[in-house]
This record gives C-alpha cells, structure tokens and sequence, in this order.
C-alpha cells in the first residue's frame, strides 16, 4: 500500500512535466522510475494471478464478486496509467501504435468490452495477454542480459531451424498418410489429419498415447519412426549449441542512428538510444 | 488466376523453342522461370492440402464430386507440366528415369490408375509422395541453403549414427526378451517383438503408455532402462553438434566435370552444372 | 557387524581427545576417519532403504514392529553421532546452525517427534532428507571431482538456464489460457492451472497422456507448440555444452583467507582449509 | 545354401591346420576368414529372428515343431562352432573362461538345457545373449571404427555420467517420497518405490502416463519436477559432446605388450595383437 501511495505522490509532483513523467514510466534509471517499474510489475503479475484463480471453479465460482471488483481496480489502474504513457510520449501517434502501446491497450481492453459482449470468455486470452508487458520491464531494468545472450543465438540459428522444421512437416505429413493408410481400422487414424498429429506428438517424443499403432505394421513403422527420431532430434541442439559457442561479436545496426554497434551493448554507443533485438 | 493465365501465357509464347522452355520449367533464374516455380509450389501445396482434407470424414464426405472434380483438375494440370518436361528436357530418356523424372510420373499416376483399380485407398500414399516435388523447387530458388549445412552435418554423421542405432536395436532386442519373460503375464508383453516396440518407445522417451510394466522387477528394469537412456540420447546429440561445429570445407566431386568442389557451392566453379548434394 | 564394533572401539580410544575426534568424524584423511566415514555411509543407505521397504504394503503391514524396533536402533545410532559432532566441533554454535548441523538433526528428530504427534505419515519426508548427507560423506572422500566439474558448469550456467525458464513459463500461461479457452468443453482442461499444467508436461516433452486436446483446433495449436519445443528444448542443452566445453580455470574466493584459488581445488592453497563448492 | 557349402568345404579342408583354422575362426583377413565370419553373422541374426517368431502367439502356437527343428539345426551348428573354435585356439583354457567363451556356451547351453529343464521360458533370455556375439563378429570386421569413437567417448565420459545418475537418483528418491506423502490418496503412488518409478518416469521425459498426480499441490510438484528437468537433460549431453569435440588422442595400454598406443588403431603397432577397447 505504502509503495503504491508513493509512487501515486511522485507522480502528482511532476504531472506537468512531460520530460520527468517520460524518464518515470519510460525508463528506469531514476529511483522513481524504478519505483514505477515494480509496481507495475507487481500490478501486472498480481492481476494474471487473479485470472488464472478466477478460472478455477472451486475458486471463482464461489466469489463472482469479489474478482468482477478486482478486475475493475486493476483496469482503472492500468487505464490510468496508459493515459499517462500517451500523455507523456514525445511522439503520440508512434507510442499509441507501437507494439508495446497495442498491448498496453490490450491489456485494458476487455473489462470494457464486457460490458458490451456477452461471450466474455474468449477475452480471457487477452486479459493474458497483458503479461508480455512484463518483458518491457524487464528490459528496462537490464534483467534481460542473459536472455539477450539466449535470444542473439535463437535468432542467428532461427532460420536453420524453420528450415528443418519445413523438413519435418513434410517428413510428419508423408508418414501420416502411410499411418493413416495402415491403420485405416484403428479409430484414432480416422484421417490424414488425425495421423499427422500423432506424427507430430511421436516424432517429438511427446507421445500422449491418446492415439497407437494396433497393427504390426504400424508398431514396426512407428518403432522406425521413433529412432530416426534421435537422428532428428539432435538437430536443433547441434544449431544452438554451435551458435551459443561462438564468441565472436554479434553485430546489428541501431535503428535511430544507423551505427553499427555490438547486440549485447543496452545503449548505443554512437546516439545513446536503447537498443532493442527483442522487437 | 491472373497469376496462373500469365504463367500460361508464358508457356505458350515459348513452345515452340526447346532451349527456352527448358530455362523456365528446368531453371528459376529468369522472371518466367519464378513465375513457372511458383505456381507449381502453390499447385502441389493446393493438391496435398485436398487429399488431407478430403480423408476428414466431416468434409469428404459431403463433397465427394467436388474433390473428385478437383483432383482431376490438379492431374491434367501436372500431365501437362510433365509432358512439357519430357519434351523440352536435352536427355529425354535420361529425365524419365531420374529420380525427380519418377516422382513427376508418380505424382500424377494414383488419378489415373483410379479408373481402372478399385482401392482408392492405397493410393493416397503415391499422391502424397508428389509433396517431395517441393524440394526440387525449393532447390531451384537457392531456398536450402541453411538445409544444406544441415544435410552436410547430417551426411557426415550419419554412419556415425547408424553404427549407434545398430547398438541401441541390439540393446533394445536383448532389453524386449528379458521384459517378455518379467512380464509373462502382461498382455501388452504378449510377444517379443511388442516387448521390443515397447522398448523403443522407452528408450527414445516417447513413452505412449499403451504398454507400462506391472511387476516389481519390470518397473525396477525399466527404471534402469531409462536412466541409461540419458545417456544414450546424448550419444546422436553430440556426433551431429561436432559435425556442425566443423567450419571445415566440405569437398566433394562435381557429378559432371568431377572437378573437386566445395559442397556449400550451388554450381560447379569449372562446369557451371547445378551441384546437388540432395540425391 | 566387525566394521561397527571396530569403529565403535575406535570411538572409545579417541574419546577424551576432541581434536582426534574432530579428525575422526569431520575429515576422512585418516584410517579411522575413512571407516568412521564408511560406516555412516552404509547406516545412512540402510535407515533409508528401510523406509522405503516400510512403505511397500506387501512389506511394511506385515512387520510393523520389526520396522519400529529397527528405526529406533538407527535413530539412537545418528543421536549418539549428532551428540559426538556437537562436543567435538570446535565452534558449537555455529556447527547447529549450520546447513549439515541442521540437515544431521532433521534425520533424528522424526522418530522422536512421532512418540508425541500422530501424523507419522508427514514425517516421512523429513526422514528421507537425511539421504542429503550422503553428500557430506561423499564430499569427504574427494569422491564427488567428477561431480564438481558438472557442479561449476551448471553454476556457471544456472543464471541463463533460470531466465529460460522464465521465458518458458511467460509462454506457458499464455499457451494454458488459450487452450483452456479453445477447449472449454473439455474436462481436462477445466481451469487456467490445468491448461498451464498440460502445457509443461507438453512443453517438456514429457507427455503423460491424461490430458489431450479434442478439438481439431486444440490439436493444431498442440502440433505447433511441440515443434516450438524442438527450437525450446536445444537451449539448455547449449547453454550447459557451451559451459562444460570451456576449459578455463574457474576462480572463486576462499570462504576463510579471501584468497583467489581454482574451484577444482579442494583444499586452499593459502590457509589450507577444505574447499566446498556445494554450499 | 552355396555359401554354407563352400563354407563347410573350406572348413573340411584346413581341418588338420590349427593355425590354418584359428586364422579362419577367430581373425577375418583372409578370404576363408571372411566367408566363415559373413556365414556365422547370418546364422546368428537367423536364429535370433526365429526365437522372435516363436514368441508371437500367431506363429509360434500354429508350428511348435518347425520351430523346435530349426533350433536345434541352429544349436548342433553353433556346438559345432564351438567344439571347433576350443580345438583351434592356442590357449584352450583361456578361451573357454574368456568373456566370448562364455558368450559362446551360453549361446548352445539353453537348448540342451530344455531337455531336463521344464521351464523353457526363462531360458529364451539366455537364447538371445546369443546376439552379442554380433559384436565380436563386426569386430573382427574393422566395422566398429566409428562405434569405437563412440565408445571412447562414452568411457571418458562415464564417470562422469555415473556421477551425474548418482545425483539424479537421490533427487528421485526424496521426490518420491514428497510425492508418496501428497498422493496418498492416489493409488498409483501407493508406496515410495512405485512414487520414485513415476519419478525416474517424468524426469527422463518418458511420461507412460499410468500414474499421474491428482491433487492441486502434486501437479504443482510435477510441474517444478518437470521444468527442472530441461536443467537435468542438459548435462549429460553436454558431457557428452564435449567429450567428442574433444580431438586429442586417447592413449591406451596395449594388453599384450604395454606400450602405449593410439586407442582408434586396429592394431598395437609394437607387437601386431589386435587392440580391443570394447572388452
């Protein structure tokens, strides 16, 4: 309570400056800006934690009340607090069609329309969606450093990836249809669909076991199928792996400025803007 | 459709000159040639995409004209392109009995033969093979370039894999007599090849659980068996991230000049002949 | 029985001593220090595989005093080990509050504690803890070198592989609401908690099988988040190969002289102090 | 049916020559050598395969004594083999004790045995050993090289892994346990040992699905098990990738003449005796 009453004041004191509010709530390098940030934090998790809760019938069908009130004071809050993003942003019209200024509307978005729609339950997911905000904060507060060495690797290696996926699928829809032609009597083949799903599961090492081969064909195919699996699955670890051990610097081009700069640095080095590879 | 009529258009302007409709429909470098690759992607994506859906009971089964209608337009349309690459290919002979020359043929084949032969049912897989047709165009558009580095590692691994296979199906038969003989009265232990299957799903971590051990000593074997499997699942892993981590060349001999080239060229640097590592 | 009563002898011999007792039980330098070790090490195993056995229905109901008598002696044995350690610590007080002190009187406290409370049945947990302190045997006998390298290694790593899983669990509730919200006819999907549950045991590749998705939707969604597992799963791996392939020494600072030594060490080379890398 | 013939007929031939026969038994470098090896790999996969065909309930029930027949063709040649291999080798004794000499008994013993043996059933494991002989075979062959850089890999990298298992197992048991005291109500965690089972289960991403937590806190629990279980699959890929990398020479002993000799060279270069890694 005492942490939101004063982040409430800092804002008060400096609501007619646009420069301090933006370095508040765009940045975090000030104490009140930091301030801000975990709240926000908080705010975000705590209401996530509430829809989860609500969906659990032993709790939320006990208290339909209590969690409609709630969700109101959290998407007051998080009104509020878009209002001020927009205030507060040098370029408006940039901010407010920004990816982050579409979520921010997102996450506010469908406790107003359920006062209009009915089927309130497919806004659920973009209630949800409200926590990729976290990943702003969390970049803000430089926690993602880690993440970045993780993300440069996923990105460079992504395309070898997509590649071999494009691989699999046809692998995945090719076995399909001989599962779905072999086992035409075992209903969990009923279709070619059905049968590229129970690749994929397979093929993955998931494997449910909602859906079996009952013929001795198709135990002997899917055993087939199940080996080349570790042919398969050592694939995309070898292309991280390989792409994590380079050390070589990872260069990218600043979006404000064009210099080129290194991907790990958290500011350019050249204009002194924020460099983002999350976006 | 504008886009199929032009490509058509194409078509005919050229018939008559062997060399150009051989550029077009053989290579992807001039605009006509892109054009040619890129509705045939679309025709066989489109193709493959019907007959899965024409296996899903809900949709099959209420327009089966429609699908037989369809199917039938695909064929003429993929006749037409294969008669085209008969008459415009140098080697006529030499084409038919390649490997691509074979799925063209196979690709338009199951329609065919539906007049005559009564399990449709079989067919299905012969038309789903045409989805392999993808990678030669892929091929064409220097797409694979990433799944070149990737078939490379996995060509140079691959013995390395098979001997490994070879220990682990040594392993599993041993592993499925011992759990046919725990697990006597099991009925998902009936025989040992089931207890072999069994033990493929085990070791590779697919885990379907339509066969789980009942006794004591079973459960205590395949708590062994699966432990070991860590081990084991680290063996492929590790031979395919070597072989990616090698930024070694990898040379291998041009079919046609058998000069030695490298396998990352797309044409050969003394004959200017298309290098293919895929067949 | 002749190792005990010998170990017990030596025991008596040392027992004015402190120091010779401070030898014998906390370093395994010396010959009466190793057997002491070995014995502890055995009765330990012993104690734990008894509570196990006890467990077992077959087992556990039919001996139920057999059980009580022989959980007294190993308790009665750890008291009279518990009460050795505290007299021949050099600093008593902080031997109790240290982590093994604590650890060495959880492993005694349940049997005396199940004379006044009924709930035995909690204790259960508390008194296998005391298999933890076959650590501290092992740690002794230099035995865990092999286990320090994959210790610095998953240290060193622990920091990314924690922002992974961060990542991963963000994705996991995003992926549990849309699912709860596509399969909402689907009792197991019944809340957001049990959608987010299916998706880690989806997401891990583990794949029990009690929950599965029943809409053509739900299964398309499942298909594409286990392909994204494949990208998923090679990230800790890499991260952890990445760690264990770098051959540089690891430095930390000794606890007592604030020296700078190889954490593969396992005594200081300056103050000569044992070197614990697991605390 | 040529092949054995001439295989016989070299047989009779050199059957006065020990060393002529040891050269043709137990090395492959000749012709004679080879041929007596390729009849043997195929004589044992046969025998093998029909051991599998007997156990399945379609096959084996209709023709018990076609079976019965095979076998003990299978059996008189394999007593033949050994009688021979025992007259051939230079150290009688030592071959008869040797691992292979066992191996080789063990391959006849079951079909003798069942003459005053009831119980044939337990005696099909003893039948199968029979297939480790493979090994020797392709041994002989110079076709384990690449299998013999698995090997060295995983030898380095065993202690390491035992290390790792040992670890792995008393995470297992106290997860067990904790698991065992939330499930009671459960009847698949009836007691600790069938909770540690379910353990090793979700830990190794097998996921059979026959017990599952049922309760809020148990999935919670699974949960946590699970995502730590990306941290877990890591580490002995790792260990063994690195292990791979790695290219140094592995230096061996040579058993006959204790020079120290390349671990990847057929034979030990100062004294000519083939080098095995694999006994």
């Amino acid at each position: 309570m005492k942490r939101i009453i004063s982040g409430i004041k800092h804002l008060i004191n400096y609501y007619l400056d646009k420069k301090r509010l933006h370095t508040v709530i765009f940045n975090s390098d000030t104490p009140a800006g930091k301030k801000f940030d975990i709240i926000l934090l908080w705010a975000i998790l705590l209401s996530v934690i509430l829809v989860i809760l609500e969906s659990m019938p032993e709790i939320g069908h006990h208290h339909p009340n209590l969690f409609y009130v709630i969700d109101w004071v959290f998407t007051l809050l998080f009104t509020f607090e878009y209002i001020l993003r927009i205030y507060s942003s040098k370029k408006r019209r940039k901010y407010i069609f920004s990816f982050w200024g579409i979520i921010d509307l997102l996450s506010i978005l469908p406790t107003y329309l359920s006062l209009f729609v009915l089927s309130y339950h497919y806004l659920l997911v973009i209630r949800v969606l409200r926590l990729l905000r976290v990943f702003r904060i969390l970049r803000l507060f430089n926690f993602t450093r880690e993440g970045k060495v993780l993300l440069i690797a996923l990105r460079k290696s992504i395309y070898k990836i997509l590649v071999f996926i494009t691989f699999i699928f046809i692998f995945v829809v090719i076995i399909g249809t001989v599962m779905y032609v072999i086992e035409h009597d075992n209903p969990g083949f009923s279709s070619i669909p059905a049968s590229i799903y129970w690749g994929i599961v397979t093929i993955t090492t998931v494997g449910f076991g909602d859906i079996v081969p009952m013929t001795y064909f198709g135990k002997f195919l899917a055993s087939i199928i199940m080996l080349s699996g570790y042919a398969i699955i050592a694939v995309p670890t070898g292309i991280v792996t390989v792409e994590l051990a380079k050390n070589r610097k990872h260069n990218i081009t600043c979006k404000h400025c064009k210099h080129v700069i290194d991907a790990m640095d958290n500011y350019c080095r050249n204009c002194g803007k924020p460099v983002n590879i999350i976006e």
